[in-house]
């Protein structure tokens, strides 16, 4: 699980547009989800456009799957898209708010065309369906 | 749930881009899904834009909330948009493939900005996702 | 008269937007208002495009004019557009809202160039200048 | 009742564009309905941005609502907008000829916005359904 | 062979853009050639897009190619394009009117990218051509 | 009938695009055509703009109709479409490929708005249907 | 003869734009060629958009023909275009600069397609050229 | 010092946009700057682009530096542009409310390119900043 | 002097566009001036870009000046332009009709930026004009 | 005060752009003027996005106020506008240069519209009417 | 090798952007490069897109690979692309200068597509940089 | 020489794009050429967009030129680009694959314009014909 710029400051900002809840309640109800599917889960939020870059090319070999949610690199980072292209692991791309009820500029993914869906608007509860797509997608395509 | 035009042809049509699933094994699941979920659920498939309208117009008053593929009329129907907009029902619109890896005209959605999220790129997973994310909003803000 | 698709919401929908006037009540105003200018008027509304085209070719050697109100299809459809072209009665466009304080799409109409005028922003009070309108162009052009 | 640039020419200039009815006789018909409506009209015109502007600002406080037709300066005058802006009184724009069938540059209003409504394409008629129009609005509004 | 919105007006409507042979006249001859190439040939008109999005549908499993000409549907209509591109037969689009040389809304078909071939600008022969050369393009891709 | 630039290497040149038919055989298909059709066809081909331009001027007052495939300077040839303008013979643009399904600097053709009509997909039947209605435009517009 | 705004400055401004004739020398210059060609010329300058209009109104009727270098109008006025097409007297426009070198904003201009042709780079030539073009066209139209 | 049209409401309108001081209030603090910084300061507001236009060239020769604020002609005039660079005095623009923050159309400056500097957001205080800025930088290129 | 594709046709050719004048009419008035002009004048006309690309290098070191009305090639050749620029001899383009008033995509040249001026709309005379604005040019920055 | 990329090569780097002061100069002219004013001001330079974006995380419940020069991120940083959006702290946006005056790209800042103001072209004084502006600022709205 | 339009004029034409090395210096280059590589080249240069058409039509068969400078065919010519793709030989494109550092419309290739790289802004050494390029990826694929 | 985001995954990414050769084999290749050359050459790859912004300030008086591929910073990053015209080393740009055959927005580059030359295409190869052109370019401008 990969959190990109500014969401570390989440429940302490702009509410009205991402919610009450903080990043640290989002990651446990994470964990417990994981818990739940029986998987193991690595959590990184990071600010920096190559300590992304840097997270996603660790997990390949390491993971099975990425869930992120880029933030404003959504919209201009072509760095994160290619290094998702380049491990070629199954991604899902999730937004807390509706992308495309804000600025012109958020409905524009570089994310969208190498994952494998998009999962937006439900607030924190996007990052669970967000994982639970995710494990599913994985379970069909991987047969125990 | 709303299904939009030419999805009646899942599971005939174009394999590669929708899956093998047909509409009925959806409507299937979508069913099983909601007696888990204890929930009433009302399905309807139509070609025709005014029809859609029409049932959106009806689940005023009938309905707690929409869950919709709105397939091609996604990229062209601002009577959908403005009937959802009307009848101001919490709404979450679905899409079985990744919208954003196909044509440009298939990346913008009249539906978007009228809904709390949309789900794309799961298959007929998106739909199950989908119902799951509208109950879970209806159930926090309305409170039993 | 026609009414596009959603406007048989009206005072029930986005009262911000529309106003609080039901369309029969502006039903019955055009109604009044049209045996004082001792004119039939016949009256439409439907959700669907193709109804709208089909009625706007039946007005042709029925009626005199044709006083419509789009509704989204006034951004969308190019059948009514050719429809209202092909039977070339005197039409006058009319919206409730004025469409240049909206949505960027909302401000562009297929219908206009067919049109001898349009009206908008008045609320009810649109159509009952639309009429006016339309009667008075056609009794300037069609002596008695 | 503000006429802009050229408008003086009116019925001297491009009768198949504008008709062959001359400014003064539009003026004599309002002046005329505004009898009839029992209400004091100003009529200026004026080829000069400046000038409009001037005596938009100056109605301000000395009038109760403003019909306005633009002319060229519809397509060209942010000052125009923003003293109408400004004002704050009740705008009606009116047009003789309907600008969505002439070239594109005519069909972007930059006064639309900050109207109530718009009225055009009817002719010398425009002026008189615009002066109905804002005096009815008023009388809604502002009750006696 | 489908024939969409207005086309039932053809002969009746704007002879100057498409000829004044009526469809009628056009089935018929249609007909006549279909009895020259020995095959049978299914005609249906409609104004409502949903109307021929299930005629196209129902082509499937029926019919071994599909003549259309879409009309306005052509440039607003990505249902009936998704259903072409869905039952997978030949499709030939043809246009009576010269479309290139009409409005710049007209130049860009959603038809023509799932169509084999596009033929405009013959008034009624352009379905005549479309005939011929649907069923040879299916007679030398089907051998008998 | 002109050929435009790299037609000569029909049959020779991406198959999959053009089909594997040699220009030869094209033109043998088209002379024996012509017999049938009791017609004199001159056949050029050039990879020269200008040799094109002449030989469309030369045209003039020898023939009564052009066939032309433009190739490649349908989308860049303001010289040729200003040829056919001047000649004023009636013109049939024919094309191999569906060229809206290929590139998007392929979708727009300077030549089809100065001629009757367009036929493109149809391989090298494009030339025989391209053919077939010229003579049959000619023959209805200029009685025998 | 009309000058827009800031011409009034010739001589005295980015010499290596204009050149280093002022305007009352270019004034001179046209003076002394309407004597040369028998004609009487008047001349107006003036940096607002709405004299320039009353002067090209008052024109009408007084005057046989417009010569005018509209300055930064060419870009901004519609005003000025109107006016042009409304008096309906042949007009040439005339530029010092070649327009097609500078600033992207300068190569559009609103009156070039009012005017029966436009003159520029020639510096203060530009205007003596201009001069006798219009005087010519006008001898040509108008026989003695 | 030039205030451009519609700011001698400053104070009276939007306040919400603008803030609630007038402009003699604004001049006054200005004057007060002025005598802080030893330097004469002469003020004009103007609702007309061509007064403006003439009293940017009347500084010529009589003043060493010009603070403007064009306000709705900041967007809309080259007639204003071409006088601030025929003249060849440093200029600083200056807004009181941030134009990045409004309409689309209000982001462009015609003027800004030929501006030394532009501050834009502070309110009456933009006004400061501005003629302290264009002092400093005047003082610093003018050594005494 | 140089002719572009097509202007061989001047006179049988859309005469409502070009007007009635013959190349060779046109080429005997430029001699005709050019004697009274005491120049040497060579003319070529040809519907070839390589042909004119090589006739403009020729020039270079042979002529003094280069009149060109480069017709279509106006509008899509860059080889042309970067021949006029490689060969820095002073250019005059000139054009028969009034090319703003044409289709969009005659309004960009690619050969203004490189040409000292341009003169059209005034027909042949346009010719006449260049040809004395050149010389005239030429006789100014070239001392005898 | 953050200062973004490349601003530590400042004086050394394209002085005719950004002048001959150094990054050291400026920051001790700002903390001088902040000993003045009677603030504590803390200065970083980076020239990574996310060190900056960091940085004003981190000023959130520190500092009072924000004074940023994005440099090449003002364009391109989605991230740094969300980070200042989510602090709400008034920040100012200064710029050496007058960006109007570069490249078109440089023409557009993500940052202004969630700025309070911006100061540009000044060279280093942009930082001191930048600073003094702010300070202005947070003892108008917080008072002492 | 393949020489574009105006690349005869090497040496003699715009030193500034093309160097100073002439034509005949760059082929004898590329001669001796040639036998030290153990190679045949053949050299041509021709303004005519027709000639360059020509050209790699005959290349097809007869050499292995194509160096090409297209000069300013590079922007406007698909028929040279074309040409390109039909005879499928490997291509490098080369230019002498770096176009991104040009006007616009030269950021353009539409040979870039059809190439295996392209080799700009190495002045003469582009050419050789480019047979170098060349030579080795045929060895590569075509071993010994 | 700088390696942007993502190449040390090369060889083990995409080898359909990027082909198999790993970062170190072209680190070892480019060392070896450095030898030949007698050069020395420093290397650095990295992810983040600050790191290679600080690489290239640390080259500025350390080093002669600069080799880089930018990778995906290519198309996003001014800091790059700036950093790049700061320090006014000659630069070659260097790309893998050919950036003109994918998707359009890899079509531009932010870098190009402040670099000498830009290869792209040759794979691995690219690299050290860059590395040559460079040398080569260097030599020739500062002389032993």
């Amino acid at each position: 699980m990969l959190h990109g710029p500014n969401l570390n400051l989440l429940g302490k900002r702009e509410p009205e547009v991402y919610g009450s809840t903080t990043l640290d309640a989002i990651n446990q109800q994470l964990e417990q989800a994981s818990k739940g599917l029986e998987i193991h889960l690595s959590i990184l939020q990071s600010n920096h456009e190559g300590v992304l870059v840097d997270a996603i090319q660790q997990a390949f070999g390491q993971q099975q799957g990425l869930l992120i949610n880029p933030g404003a690199y959504t919209h201009t980072s072509v760095a994160i898209r290619d290094a998702i292209a380049a491990i070629d692991l199954p991604t899902v791309e999730v937004h807390l708010s509706n992308i495309y009820r804000r600025e012109a500029f958020r409905h524009h993914s570089y994310i969208a065309p190498v994952a494998i869906g998009q999962i937006s608007g439900f607030g924190a509860d996007s990052y669970l369906w967000g994982l639970h797509a995710l494990v599913q997608h994985l379970r069909k395509s991987i047969p125990a």
